[in-house]
């Protein structure tokens, strides 16, 4: 089993069913494919965060009772510098006074859930040790954590449609083979791999 | 991937599809299954026919023209010895004059065009470098040969239905993980396998 290299992928993939509702199984010319379907939609939204960011259109979710909530020294101290990037995402984002912060809008497909946990962790980043770094470097770091806020959980049954879904927008991504924290996406057991195991090569 | 383990074989086997119309992917409790369809069908008649002889109750079907051939000396040497059990699977053979001999019934899942391979095969193998050695093991050799000839070819499209018959059937079988000639007849990917493969564990 090797991770799948992406200039073997095709459209040729034939999703099959899941496995313990967390990974899509599928085949192709090739072999067969193992698909984490978590990452896979981690990839893909990431690469549209990154694209909403260049474009200056996001696309928002208005919180009809606007949360509030208290940021730590720490925090205040980043918000500043990353809340342009964070409207950029779909974010609308007002400061209080003091340390207070309201959030009218959050991005499309962030549960409304996950916000409060999201910026705590986006500025709980800025505020470490990666402080005056680079600001594409920081993007990335916010659109990965948006993404693995915002995709869909492990253990989740997928229609048909929404796995093909799912592997034709992966195929689309800048690197459909992994996610954006680095992880593999895509197994592969190819024809051969599978005739060793039953002893035929 | 690793043979698959007859303890932890249980009925939950799910076919999800084929891997080039040659090997069923199924997935069970403990994660994913690759089922070679020929090996399995091999060793559900192997175990098929080694019932037959037993039970003394072939199951036949009549040639509308019995087929003729000549022997070689070592073939027509050996026909005394392998007649009987060939009998008990289903064949109906006569001795006709000199080295001829006439096939008037096969076993009923043999292809017709098969049978005159199958007769030579096994009247050669018992005339080679085996003779005289126990009958039990001439007669797992001869019901091997047969399960090879009639089980299905590889490069077969199977309906779920189907794929649910070979992995019932297989599971009631002496031995559902290796086919009579010794290979493997399933391979596992477990969940900690998967897990692993995709850094996760």
């Amino acid at each position: 089993m090797r991770d799948g290299a992406a200039k073997s992928l095709t459209s040729n993939i034939r999703p099959l069913g899941q496995l313990e509702d967390s990974f899509i199984i599928a085949t192709d010319a090739e072999g067969l494919l193992l698909i984490d379907q978590r990452g896979a939609h981690e990839r893909i939204l990431f690469d549209k965060y990154r694209r909403l960011e260049a474009s200056r259109r996001p696309d928002s979710q208005s919180l009809l009772v606007p949360e509030t909530f208290d940021l730590t020294p720490a925090q205040a101290a980043a918000f500043g510098e990353v809340s342009d990037e964070l409207e950029r995402l779909g974010f609308s984002l007002m400061r209080l006074s003091g340390r207070t912060v309201a959030v009218r809008a959050i991005p499309a497909d962030l549960p409304a859930t996950e916000a409060r946990n999201l910026l705590s962790e986006i500025l709980d980043t800025v505020d470490g040790e990666k402080r005056g770094r680079a600001r594409e470097s920081l993007r990335d770091e916010i659109a990965a954590s948006l993404a693995r806020r915002a995709a869909l959980k492990l253990n989740t049954a997928l229609t048909q449609e929404k796995m093909r879904w799912l592997i034709d927008h992966l195929l689309l991504t800048s690197s459909p083979t992994t996610c954006p924290h680095g992880h593999p996406i895509i197994l592969r057991l190819t024809k051969r791999d599978i005739e060793r195991g039953f002893h035929r090569a």
